[in-house]
């Protein structure tokens, strides 16, 4: 019987994989980067070795090799498909609100007007099968009280949206609010936050972001795009278990993912892979970039081919400029990076009091109906200003496009010379019209309300994006500052900033590329991208003509936004929602040691060890009750204080329930061993529990004099959960992520408790 | 006096650099990436702490903050302005075999025409001002006679140049041979080659590439101007202390360097920037990317604004399509990719066989006359053949260009239809003219002319680069492709591959996209590069239009390669030359352990260690006497094993120098202590060393049980040099990053000898 026990003792120790769940991660915990690398090393190992085989095997080692690809494809062609459907909803959705169209209650203004053989070339968007509501119900187009009714009808869809956006978002999947990114960052660090890229998740942020945005909030599509892209490229990881099964793996599926939905937001497939790079992801192999790339490009050209811009172009705003930029145009261009700047702070700021007092008070417990008083005052105070009633990217469109001759835009109403006979993309500069000053004011009112509404909108419990609020903030700044500086160019030729290179009758100023700039810079300041903003926008103009300005836009506002604080806007809702998260460009400069982080603090009871040898199954028992640290070390005795390994808490627990149920003889007080060998024992003495195979011979140790900058960076680098302290070969005590990230927020005079996780 | 003397010992103990040159390294030594990390840091606290106390130091610290930016704009101006220099020289030189101008000796043969005002629209090539030496000598432009004299001053320059070449890079510069990028690749990647980016070679590298690109031989300017524009970081370097005095520092500069160096090469910026980041640089933290962007941005505009190449262009290759690409055209790309991957592996083994033939048998020893002869050899076969005469990169960019109606070359010798009324950039497809046919002959044998001479020519004692090349075969090859499928669409229209894309009369196949593909694919299989590669091309065409065909090669040419072997050139050459590098993108998947590979091995005598308090100067002497080791564990006593610390060799050497000079009373059997006091002795003990100074009390280490890949991954994302090994507390022995590569080769079968050095 004793040896049958043993028997059964010894298999149970080389089984591959006895007990479920084993190496897995509970909700709200941290990952082990080495940890899920080594696992994927090992799986390696075994397909390679198996492929020798058979046939068989080495088509299933084939098809594994190929997986990546395989789901860089998927991503995508499912994410490329997901945003030209949502381009296509979002525009008829956007025009609903205003009118209908008669021939096909499906088709947009703008598709309406297409496939009507009745519009005229000079005023496109108007043709009889688009009718306003006022128009269709009353009969009447034009009057106080079609306005009224307009007006009233524009509000009620608008409050319909938001209201189906925000319920379904409670209801059905409340991860699906928000722009995403700061808790992709997250995730993509080696957080588990467990359904936030699921398949519920997936669909309810198609439908919601679609309804947010038709909505007319401020609010963009952007960022939940990403979103968008990592449930795609979550969902095509669980067809294969190399992804499925391995932590480390799924995040660099999602890196790609994350470039591949920039790239269909923007229509920017380099830059998308450099914002993945640079802002989203954590841990990027050079594996990773390349098979980015590729996602990146499937998804730019399947949203092509559904080409919901009915342009075929790639980018969301194409522009062509005709003139080049001079010198002295810097400094405007400089002044807007100020602007950007100073922008990004303010939003920061008083976005993340609004969200903070939002979690704190009262205001937190009605999101539904936040939501709905946003979109009516949105809506109410939208809808007289022209430039805020259509929707925000037909908003920047215009303001980045540059005059020519047969612009029908209010913004292009300039006093042509009579004998002007020029070919109509270079027309000299023009003093402006009545319209262009009319513009101004509405953009001056439609700057404020933007600025301040976007405030208010990021954040509440609706997919938001804030790319093209901020771009639009931008935008109109910069339109703003263009017009000004042509008008004064035109005005004043003589004067000493202007003689040198802008002569009489000459195109010198393009107000098009200031909003542009502007747009960067905001973006900028708001973010903190860098080279993925200019790589972005330089996607847009498509030359490198325009990079100088772009460039030093996006230099400047980072400085100035920089002086105020370091976190761009995704840092800060990370810190606010208090994210276990290391942030890689926070350099941590501080004096402190190893030995001043570690617990057991000085008044503290002593660490909670394990030793190999001499703990019953009881004593593991009552450990894992009264404490809820995530893992043991293994002393070979608690007198010489020599550290053999590391067990993690839910393996222990696993362990022991399986063993309990499973394997006779083991009791309260049979000794868990953690050595090579158990001894052989009476069999009158209880069964002892091998576990050594749970246990982790390889811990991460540093000595308690490693400064603590070294520390941060191995954490960061290597991507551990805990680190043991040592002192001449003694264990002293542990270092976890939770306990660095305190350190640094307690370094930085923050808030020690922001981090609520472990 | 003992008290005397035990204040000066406690003096010395805390001075801050009491002898020099301790933390530097020596040459062919690795660096220690944390260890440069925390004196950084350290240096940055001492600046911020000081900053607070005077006005001065607050400038100080901030001209300490932007010297970094500072540094970018020197390096940008100076290597754009050293690339444009350059381009001029090389076109004055190449012409120069051919040739010279008669109204000004120093213009190039296009200069020239230029400045003539009897240059013919048709044929701006011909102007009365420059003559053929034949011409100038004789009198006779034409004629036999006049052919061989021109023939033989052709080769006669080019002899000239090479033979100065290879003479000032033996005398003056030795390290100015070759690419440069398989030694920046291992500078970057954290070892110290003295010289290899000093001032002179500098100097004889911007002169002697000069000559070696004028003397015709198949090489190009693309890597050695990245090695050009290193010096240029390093000399800024020199200029600020916190990057002279930085090892870790200064390789973040040189990672922008480079950077720069691709963007003047091409023109490409942002591919320069990724090209950095994918294929040169180890140790590439986020704040670089920005700078490089900033330094590459710089170089390409200074570039620019010296206008070498006379058309105000940013790019080498400046091309603009006016047809699309259709999907059938694919199977042609990708079969250039696949003859890209061909050549590739090709162009590797033979390159690496030749060249370790050439450092193992007496080749070696002749490096000039063997310059000499392939000089004479590639100048004797080009002449001939008008493709292989020109310059390379004015082949390219003919092979890359489309056909315009007014084209004179012979590539574009085609029928033309009499009744064509079209625009010029419209021309639909032609049957070949004779020209054409005569092209491609001759475009044959510059193709096998090109593949063979180009592996004799790389590694050879002169600058080299083998962009340019690989990119000539490629271009060779794809425009032969192009022309033979534009051919077939016009004579079968009716095939069933040709029927649904191409009627005709239309514009169906543009063979320069073909030239093009092929240049990436063969640039691609012999670099290995991908993402960079596709952005440069990307960036030289200036539209997404064309990114799929360029994918598609690039890809199907790295899987074809990679299939022969995982290395590509640089890696092949840096095996060769036995650097010691640590490759990131190597998988490392045995399933060793840390204890398989540590030293000391099963026989070899135990690992040589000191304690902390009972070893004598005499004793330490000794030991740095007996082994070479780099440094040496510190242990409590040699019966406890238990680890304290890890002091450098040359460290303790420097202390113990200077002890013995400066120090009074300290000995031969002086007790040399690492601990925090050393004990009062009498007066009569000899005066104890206290050494904890130079004392790393925050040693790497890891258990034996730790799986090497992990060995590998810590080594690798840390920079370490060594990293110590312990059991249960117990220091068991050592891994040096040599050990990791000697047991990475060993694990594929590789020869273990080939790591030279330490």
């Amino acid at each position: 019987l004793v040896n049958e026990m043993n028997g059964a003792g010894n298999l149970m120790d080389f089984l591959d994989e006895p007990f479920p769940d084993v190496g897995t991660y509970e909700d709200f915990h941290t990952i082990d980067w080495l940890r899920e690398k080594s696992r994927d090393t090992d799986r390696h190992r075994k397909i390679t070795s198996k492929s020798k085989e058979s046939i068989w095997e080495l088509i299933k080692s084939l098809l594994d090799a190929w997986s990546g690809w395989v789901v860089m494809l998927l991503i995508g062609l499912l994410s490329g498909t997901l945003a030209g459907v949502i381009d296509l909803a979002v525009d008829w959705m956007t025009d609903l609100k205003e009118g209908v169209c008669l021939s096909a209650f499906w088709y947009s203004h703008e598709q309406c007007c297409w496939t009507s053989n009745e519009t005229t070339f000079d005023d496109r968007d108007k043709c009889p099968q688009w009718q306003k509501w006022a128009e269709l119900m009353t009969g009447h187009a034009e009057g106080g009280g079609a306005y009224v009714l307009n007006y009233f009808l524009y509000v009620l869809w608008a409050l319909l949206f938001s209201f189906l956006a925000v319920s379904l978002v409670r209801v059905f999947a409340p991860y699906a609010c928000g722009s995403g990114i700061p808790e992709i960052k997250t995730i993509l660090s080696g957080f588990i936050i467990r359904g936030y890229l699921g398949k519920w998740t997936l669909l309810i942020k198609t439908v919601t972001l679609v309804l947010a945005v038709s909505s007319g909030l401020s609010l963009g599509k952007e960022g939940p795009l990403v979103h968008v892209a990592c449930c795609c490229g979550n969902l095509f990881c669980s067809l294969f278990s190399k992804y499925s099964k391995n932590e480390g793996k799924r995040r660099e599926v999602l890196s790609a993912a994350a470039a591949a939905g920039v790239s269909v937001a923007f229509g920017a497939p380099i830059g998308g892979v450099l914002f993945s790079l640079e802002e989203v992801s954590y841990y990027f192999p050079l594996k990773t970039l390349w098979r980015s790339f590729f996602a990146a490009l499937v998804a730019a050209f399947t949203l092509r081919s559904i080409n919901p811009f009915g342009n075929s172009r790639l980018v969301l705003f194409y522009v062509e400029y005709h003139t080049p930029w001079y010198m002295a145009e810097l400094v405007p261009f400089i002044l807007l990076g100020v602007f950007g700047g100073l922008w990004g702070t303010l939003f920061i700021r008083a976005n993340i009091a609004w969200c903070r007092r939002r979690k704190t008070t009262q205001l937190g417990k009605y999101p539904v109906l936040e939501v709905i008083a946003v979109t009516g005052i949105t809506a109410v105070l939208a809808y007289p200003n022209p430039y805020t009633r259509r929707s925000t990217s037909e908003l920047i469109s215009e303001l980045f496009n540059d005059c020519g001759a047969l612009e029908s835009s209010q913004l292009c109403d300039y006093i042509n010379n009579p004998n002007m006979s020029r070919p109509v993309d270079d027309i000299p500069d023009r003093p402006a019209g009545p319209g262009v000053y009319n513009a101004l004011w509405q953009l001056a009112l439609a700057l404020v309300f933007k600025i301040v509404i976007t405030i208010f909108t990021f954040g509440m419990k609706i997919p938001s994006g804030l790319f093209i609020p901020s771009m639009a903030v931008g935008a109109i700044a910069g339109r703003i500052v263009g017009i000004a500086v042509e008008q004064m160019a035109y005005h004043h030729h003589d004067w000493i900033i202007f003689k040198n290179w802008c002569r009489p009758g000459a195109d010198c100023v393009t107000p098009g590329l200031y909003a542009m700039v502007g747009a960067a810079a905001c973006l900028g300041g708001v973010t903190r991208m860098t080279v993925s903003l200019v790589v972005i926008m330089f996607e847009l103009t498509g030359g490198l003509e325009y990079i100088v300005p772009l460039m030093a836009a996006a230099v400047t506002s980072k400085w100035v936004a920089d002086a105020f604080g370091k976190e761009g806007i995704y840092e800060s809702h990370i810190q606010l929602n208090g994210y276990p998260y290391l942030d890689v460009r926070d350099e941590f400069t501080h004096r402190t040691l190893a030995t001043d982080v570690m617990r057991p603090r000085r008044n503290d009871p002593t660490l909670a060890v394990l030793t190999q040898d001499s703990t019953t199954v009881e004593d593991v028992e009552t450990l894992i009750k009264d404490t809820d640290y995530n893992g043991f070390p293994v002393v070979v005795s608690r007198e010489s204080e020599r550290l053999i390994g590391f067990v993690q808490r839910r393996d222990l627990t696993l362990a022991i329930k399986n063993a309990r149920q499973k394997q006779d003889g083991v009791v309260s007080s049979s000794v868990v061993y953690f050595t090579e060998d158990a001894p052989q024992l009476p069999a009158s003495n209880p069964q002892p529990l091998k576990l050594r195979r749970i246990l982790n011979l390889s811990p991460f140790t540093v000595t308690d004099h490693t400064p603590m900058e070294t520390v941060v960076d191995i954490f960061r680098k290597l991507g551990l959960r805990q680190c043991l302290v040592t002192r001449s070969g003694r264990l002293l005590g542990i270092i976890t992520k939770k306990d660095v990230l305190r350190h640094m927020a307690q370094m930085m005079n923050q808030d020690p408790e922001s981090i609520m996780f472990n």
